[in-house]
Parts: C-alpha cells; sequence; structure tokens
C-alpha cells in the first residue's frame, strides 16, 4: 500500500475506534439501567466492569467486517456489544482469586475487589446471558436465521471449544513448558475464537455461505495471532500504567508465550508476517476494506 | 379428580421422571465426550456436575408440557437438556466458597471440593454456553424462529431478571428480614424463571403466541413456588441423606424462608393450594396433561 493510504486508514481507524468505544459505551449505559430491589450491586459490578474501558477491538472488528457488505451500522454495534459483554464477562472470571488472581484490569480495580467474589461470579454470569439475549432480540436482525446462526457460532466462540476450553488449558499449562503448536493451540481457543466470531458475525448477518466466510475467517485468525504475540511483547515491555494491568505477570509464573519461545525480535518479525497475511485476505476488496487494514496495522504497532 | 386418575398419574410420572433422567443422562454422556488436550479436567467437571443426579424437574416439565401440543419427545428432550446444562451451571457457581459455600449436591461432594474453585467456575461457565448452542442448532428445531425464541426466553430466565438476578437479591438479603411479598419475588427470579421457562419452552415450540400461554406459564409459577416450599419444609425438617445435600442451613444463615414466615403448617396448606390452583389451569386439558398433573403432586408429596 502507498504510504498516504496507510495514513488515511490510521486516522479512519483511530476515529472509529473512538466512536466505536463511545458507542459501546452508550449501549451498555441503556441496557444496564440500575435497579433499586435488591440487584443494585450487580448492575453495579456490571457497570464497572462493562462500561468506560478497554479497547472495544471485538466490536470494532464487527463494524468494520460490516463495512464489507453494506450492513448497517447500528446493526453491526448491537452484535458488536453482544461480543464484548462475553469478553468483559470472561475478563470477570479470569481475574478471579481462583483464576489469575488480578487486581487490576483496564487502568481499574478488577470487579472482586471493588465488589467481592460472588458479586463478581454473578455480574460475570449475568453479562454471559445477556449476549445471547441481545443477539436473540428480532431487533438485532429481523431473519431469524442469522439471529440462530449468531447464536450458535457465539456459544461455540465462548464454551469448551473456545474461550472457556483455552482458559482451561492456560490454567492446566502451569508450570508446564508448551511448545509453539500448543501455544498457538491455546491462543487459538482463549482468545482467537471471539476474535473470529467478531468477523464471521458480519458474514453471517451478509448471509454468507460458510465457504464465503474462509478469507475473513482467515483475517481474523491472523490478527488475533498477531494481537496475542504483541500482547506477549506488552507484558514483556510494558509498563503498568500503559497496559492498564500490571506486566511481567508471565514470567513470574514461569509461562511459555510467544517471545518466551520465539525470543522478541522474531516474535515481532512473526506478529508482522501475521499482519501482512492477514491483509492479503482482504486483497479482493477496495477501500471499504480499509479499517480492517488499519485495525491489523493496530494489533502490533500498539504499545497497551 | 377422582383416586385412580391421581395414582394412575402418580405411576405414570415416576416412569417418566426415570425414563427422563436416562435420558438426560445419555444426552449429556454424549455431549461431553472427553478430551485429551489439557482440558480433561473441565470436562471431568463438567461431567460430574452434569451426570448421574438431580431430580431432573424442568426436562420432566418440558417433555410433560410438550404432551399437551403433541411435540416430538426428542426435541422435547433437547431443549430439556439445555435448560438443565443451565440449571447445573447455577448451582455449580451457587456453590462456590463465596457463595453458599456447599461441600454437597445431589448426594455427590460439589464440583469445586472435587477439582478446585477455577475449574468449578469454568465448568459453569461451559454449561452456560452449551445451553444456548443447543437450542440455537438445527438439530433441536428446522424453524428458526423458534429457535431464537427460545434462546431469547432462556437468557431472559437465566440473566438479570432471571436466575442471576434472584441470587443476588438473595445473597443480598443475607441478615435481613425479608417479608412475604420479597420472598416470592426472591423466588420467582432466584427458581420461578426457569421452572416457567421450562413449561413455556414446549409453547415456543408449538408456536402458540404469547397471550396464548398464559394458563401453561400460571400452571409454572404455581408449581415453582410449591416446589420452593417444599424445599424449605425438607430444610427445615429433612435430613441430609434425603435431600443430598446438607438441611437447616436457612435457619442458621438467619435466612428467612416460607416457612420461618407463614409456619410449617400454613406453609404446607398454602403449597396444597398452589398445586389446586396449578392444576386448575389444565382444565382446558384431557388425558394429554396427567403427566403436568402427576408433577404438580408430586412437587409437594416429595421429601427431597
Amino acid at each position: 500500500m502507498p504510504v498516504e493510504t496507510i495514513d488515511r486508514s490510521a486516522t479512519d481507524m483511530k476515529a472509529e475506534a473512538a466512536q466505536v468505544s463511545a458507542d459501546i459505551d452508550a449501549f451498555f449505559d441503556g441496557l444496564l439501567t440500575p435497579v433499586q430491589d435488591g440487584r443494585e450491586r450487580l448492575f453495579a459490578a456490571m457497570r464497572h466492569a462493562a462500561l468506560g474501558g478497554g479497547k472495544r477491538l471485538r466490536p470494532l472488528l464487527t463494524v468494520a467486517a460490516s463495512r464489507l457488505f453494506a450492513i448497517d451500522r447500528d446493526r453491526a454495534l448491537r452484535v458488536g456489544g453482544a461480543i464484548e459483554a462475553i469478553h468483559v464477562y470472561s475478563l470477570i472470571h479470569d481475574d478471579l482469586p481462583c483464576m489469575d488472581d488480578a487486581e487490576l484490569r483496564r487502568g481499574k480495580p478488577t470487579v472482586h475487589t471493588v465488589f467481592g467474589e460472588a458479586d463478581a461470579v454473578l455480574a460475570g454470569d449475568s453479562l454471559h446471558a445477556l449476549a445471547f439475549e441481545i443477539l436473540a432480540d428480532p431487533a438485532t436482525h429481523e431473519d431469524p436465521w442469522v439471529r440462530s446462526d449468531l447464536v450458535l457460532e457465539l456459544a461455540r466462540a465462548a464454551g469448551t471449544s473456545g474461550m472457556a476450553g483455552g482458559q482451561m488449558m492456560d490454567l492446566a499449562a502451569e508450570g508446564q513448558a508448551l511448545d509453539l503448536p500448543a501455544i498457538t493451540r491455546l491462543q487459538q481457543l482463549k482468545t482467537g475464537a471471539l476474535i473470529e466470531y467478531a468477523v464471521e458475525a458480519a458474514c453471517i448477518m451478509a448471509k454468507l455461505p460458510a465457504d464465503a466466510r474462509t478469507p475473513y475467517r482467515g483475517y481474523a485468525r491472523n490478527v488475533g495471532l498477531a494481537f496475542q504475540i504483541a500482547d506477549d511483547l506488552i507484558d514483556h515491555n510494558g509498563d503498568t500504567a500503559a497496559a492498564g494491568k500490571p506486566t511481567g505477570r508471565d514470567a513470574e509464573a514461569g509461562k511459555a508465550t510467544f517471545v518466551s519461545l520465539l525470543g522478541e525480535d522474531r516474535a515481532r518479525q512473526q506478529a508482522q508476517m501475521l499482519i501482512e497475511q492477514a491483509i492479503e485476505h482482504l486483497a479482493d476488496h477496495g477501500d471499504e476494506a480499509d479499517l480492517l487494514r488499519g485495525i491489523a496495522q493496530y494489533a502490533v504497532a500498539r504499545n497497551h
């Protein structure tokens, strides 16, 4: 790509990322209206986790992929909101003392440190259910086949063959020296499946048959893996303030990461190569894919 | 009802309850095939909780309500399996040390006492996602409107306005003296919503419009409340071996229950009245409602 195209995509990407963040906040703000009947703490805990933080990478991917198929942006945002609800629930549960025992997330104290463990478990469970409530609502899409498919694929991305399965592998790997194929597989489940779903959701809304989704899933798989390598680099080099969470924890826990296995330089090269491959998958598209290209570039250029 | 009719429904009820229990076990056994890739413990924890225990009241209700509309039993069983997955997930999370801190459930040690807390959180989360994966699968129903509606109503029954909301109310009520309306509202969310859904799911599969579902939801609401009163009576009087979990815990925790508020005799009368009302809602039906009538009788007659 010529330099001015990359610059334009980067500017567009930052503007759209900021807009999606604001829109997702407004979406959760509207859904999570506090009540005064014994469930106050539940709503407060859900709002603490879901509002005002995070990169909102997943909804941004859904909005960006929706541009390829001229899908209504509001519709993409609702689906992106459901995906973010799943992501936030997983962060709440992963941060629990019995899991990663984290005190800081997105620059704020974690839910259980503020509200206690019981509220954190329930806030996560409630966001989990909320995601499916959003997707199955006729307001999300008028075609019930689309709604049903969105639910099916999200449930797969969240369950044993996705996020929860990956987190289990991660816990089981403590104190073990995983190799590169094992780390890659772990990442594909733990974080890759939901990132892939964020792009595939736009394909589902566009009613693309499964085999026509291949390049977009390829794009998402490459970006997801590059994003994880970048995360490992940030954990390896970054500072807590920029990351919004403690860094250096993987090394402390003796966990193998892409950086510990490849070394810093090769990890960086690998991420760059994945991004080039990701963009290659979009070769049939013109300007309408610029936002996806910008996100891919950002995935490795960021420092938080 | 003449005595012989009650006897016949009771016999039919016991036979069908045993068959549904066996079928739900087989269903979970087929879905939860253990893997050898770092997720062994996750599947083992899910199987520990989901297989071989419990009354399977909710799937039994779905199978029974499906008889009213001549819905295929296998289809009702799949939906009942999804509901049971949600129920089991909620038991795993409710039993956690940060929640009710329970050591015994369905006559077995709770998931976290056997597998640890992290695995218990993840096993619950995985069963939660599995429920929606089952419902959104075309194998459950060929009509995507039905699948989408099944998902939407289950998500509502599980989330803040259902099970999770009720559990939060229950936690928030510790050390407080709730009155009868407050306890009733708490029960309607915490256990009532899912029991009501178990019956409504059959109405959704039968494509009944919302207003035609009223009597069946009324039946389920009465049975759910009666079931909770019976549970409170068992907790008050029962022995641990029969209940499959420790009893007397509500009194220990200083929690108000239907029994502590009404006294034992009035609580028993109230449950009986609710069952009569539940059966009244089925007045337009003949033999095809006998199983639902039998379940209502059993809800209060049981001692575990």
